[in-house]
């Protein structure tokens, strides 16, 4: 059966363009607290789960000996603009660790937001690793491999003992099995495993509660994931769904998304996180969803619940400023 | 029933995101040479309907007076890159009926094309309304009302005569109605309006054959057509899917894009036109489905086959330029 039309793209009094997708809020022992579509199915998870890939970089002891605070972790588990405090704060991250930017195997790019793109190419030749929108992530391998005496040479491969923990974590947060079999090449060169959409959430929801997690892990999740709340700027940046949605109900909403339509989510203090993924991977049909999805938990906050719902559904105007439709979701995922 | 899933986007050996979509394939008398997906459902042309609007630029004798050749044709046809040459070009029809950009009612934005984009940003303070993609377009407009001794002022809007000649060819063409309650506003402030794919085809087939239509008409949309295919650069731009298209079979496939993932395209000698939308708006997706359309008519003819889906089954690669995945049709477009 075909996964439900949860976003809809209006333009004048019809409706121009629909996105399928799946949505999934679980508890921290598991339990579905609401669902549409295929729940089960494998999803590429991609850059939503850098908070779980950043685990190592806490519990192996080098973010605390380098005194990293809560931006180096928000950086950590970020796929930011690549602005300049981004460029900036991942070279110290790397500085701390004694090395730079030339151990990055994450390749370079140009800002995908185009505002910070312009700036990009008014002020630089071409952008450099520190630029990439994983360099965070990369600077947070990098260092926990520096601290326990991993060689780099080749960190982003699946068989590197970097990636070899990093894939351990994640079969334990989601009790999915990670192989070469449910295994892509992400954008930055790094593996991603293809996930139920059900096994992501849980995940989430096990870090931002600590159900089920031993000690050490569980306040390393904890440590990540107030990171991220205390500096959403770190996590995305100027103007982006994962900052905006976070500084809408400050310390109370962890967000990130992840490249073809993927979001994930959590609300610590409710005990629940949220994985959802577009069918077709389209960034603005995932912000809208994972925006409405988490106003379900916001009923009786009425200032927060509007804030998010503005976000779900949302204006769109053309070059001379005339209002020609909206993105909204459907009655699917609307309280 | 759901329209069926026309693209996947492939990495590793898993397909990671789904693009569902509908095509017709229509001849000069509208009878239906292939479908899939509801094809009487209404889609915004938006700018895949340009040649048809163009029409009365031909028609009022401004081209002619003008001495316009196939570029001028073919960027009044266009979705341009705003690259230096498309803005140029726009500047010199709009000279030609004694006017400057400042008559533009486009609005202005930066390329859609990332290399051109930079370019831009390094060169311009700002984009004006030369650099908008759909500037060639309201040139033509322009042109056309001097010429016909038509006030400029609101030329954009749904009551000015401009627009409502424009209306009269596309419900002539089209055999749809076009009012307000099927109406909505483009990107550049004109309005678009929502009409069967079918009758989006068969406006298209008519145009490229001349059925049914009056010898000036049919005259004038042979000469756009043709103009387009001679000049595919001037209709798009470095690197685009229109331009690629049409350069694949010289004088032989007219193509053109609109936003939303809506694909018009035709091949005259064969006496058939075709419209497409992906359901959820997604360019990569409408590209692929059109290529592959096209690649259905050129079975006898190896290279051009094979050019064809080559652009349809595309190699997709990260920044460290290795391969992750692939975009490809799905077996209910491939002959």
């Amino acid at each position: 059966m075909a996964n439900p039309v949860l976003v809809e793209v209006t333009r004048g009094n019809l409706v121009e363009s629909r996105h399928r997708g799946m949505v999934v809020v679980v508890d921290g022992d598991g339990k579905v607290v609401f669902s549409q579509g295929d729940v089960e199915a494998g999803v590429f998870p991609r850059s939503a789960c850098k908070a779980m890939q950043a685990l190592p970089l806490i519990e192996s002891g080098a973010a605390d000996a380098h005194a990293f605070g809560n931006q180096e972790l928000a950086l950590a588990c970020s796929s930011h603009n690549g602005e300049a405090a981004h460029a900036r704060l991942a070279g110290t991250m790397l500085a701390a660790a004694g090395v730079d930017e030339s151990v990055l195997e994450c390749g370079a790019h140009w800002s995908f937001e185009q505002p910070v793109l312009i700036n990009q190419a008014r002020l630089l030749d071409r952008p450099s690793a520190l630029h990439n929108n994983c360099s965070g992530k990369h600077a947070g391998f990098v260092c926990a491999a520096c601290h326990t005496g991993k060689d780099l040479e080749g960190y982003v491969r699946y068989e590197h003992p970097v990636q070899a923990e990093i894939r351990g974590v994640m079969e334990s947060l989601t009790g999915a099995a990670l192989a070469v079999d449910n295994c892509g090449v992400d954008g930055c060169s790094i593996p991603t495993y293809a996930v139920p959409l059900k096994s992501l959430a849980h995940g989430f929801a096990k870090m931002a509660t600590g159900t089920g997690l031993a000690p050490e892990r569980a306040k390393a999740s904890r440590r990540l994931i107030e990171a991220c709340m205390a500096e959403p700027f770190f996590v995305a940046g100027t103007g982006r769904a994962c900052t905006r949605l976070m500084e809408t109900a400050p310390g109370r909403i962890f967000a990130k998304t992840g490249a073809e339509g993927v979001f994930c989510a959590a609300i610590p203090e409710q005990g629940i996180a949220i994985a959802l993924k577009c069918e077709d991977g389209t960034t603005r049909a995932a912000e809208s969803m994972v925006a409405a999805t988490l106003a379900r938990f916001f009923t009786e906050e009425p200032d927060i619940h509007a804030a998010l719902m503005a976000q779900a559904n949302r204006s769109m105007s053309n070059w001379n400023r005339i209002h020609v439709g909206d993105i909204r979701v459907t009655d699917a995922l609307v309280a």
